[in-house]
């Protein structure tokens, strides 16, 4: 049966986290792996991080995750797949976010894209977010996507995975 | 009990009908009034309305609908609302309509907005709109906003209004 499912972008399609460290250790000549910063907030783990976000160029430029494309063109093939950014803080962040997904991920149409300040608006079947906050208002399916900040964090009321590849398998599209 | 409200904005908080008429005005020197296009489209109106859509400053000098900035405030004292556009199509008004909304409806915060392409995956008690294909796939209570290009249709679905005086009876907050 097709399923409609809201994909975040920051954390899930993009590794920020990466970016985040760059931008840090450009700053501070320290560079963290993810393995440093297990528990840690985003916030804690880069105290500039708001001035990174709010620099031309950070979102265009941010990384893919692994997998991430191959996977979301089979999800996009067999299911309604909608990308969900809670970006509307971020002004600056709109028209890149726009040119990254329309440079990595062609598939993917403008009706399918989503700019929001809060996700307790959006309707779907299924919910892929590196974020509490978001996943523990939805009701449907809620898939949380490992990242350094909720590593060490559990609810009990979301399916976790560490990867697309894991994503592929769950959602049965291999 | 508080509702959460989906508000559109062009056509309901954004005066584009007199926009568009300006516009159009200016290229071809006739200025239409909403009479002359009861239950014309948009497009069939102004044929150039994909030009002036993508032209610096439409949506950020676009008119306000009269006493939507009173009655949008009582309504956000009392629900949860959020200002739902389909604008991802036309990428140069995602920041105009921000500023715009910033400047006409300051009590509305970034968390509250939300900028889509469809509007399937909008999940709401109340929508209002000034477009059957929005409002028909919704599942609550949808208030169809009069527009010319609405005018003339009914497909006894939604609760018509024809201002936002009426809006503020229907939901009750005078």
């Amino acid at each position: 049966m097709k399923k409609t499912i809201a994909v975040d972008m920051d954390g899930v399609l993009a590794d920020v986290f990466s970016q985040f460290a760059l931008y840090h250790q450009k700053e501070f000549g320290v560079l963290y792996t993810p393995e440093d910063k297990m528990g840690i907030s985003e916030l804690d783990s880069f105290p500039n991080i708001h001035q990174y976000i709010h620099s031309v160029g950070f979102f265009r430029n941010v990384g893919i995750m692994p997998n991430a494309v191959e996977v979301l063109s089979k999800l996009n093939e067999k299911h309604q797949v909608y990308i969900v950014s809670a970006a509307i803080e971020f002004p600056l962040s709109l028209n890149e976010k726009l040119e990254w997904l329309q440079e990595y991920f062609p598939f993917i149409t403008w009706k399918q894209i989503v700019f929001c300040g809060s996700k307790q608006i959006i309707k779907a079947d299924i919910m892929i977010d590196d974020h509490f906050k978001n996943l523990d208002y939805f009701e449907g399916q809620s898939i949380l996507f490992t990242q350094p900040h909720n590593a060490l964090f559990d609810n009990g009321k979301h399916i976790r995975v560490h990867s697309w590849l894991e994503i592929e398998k769950i959602l049965n599209v291999q």
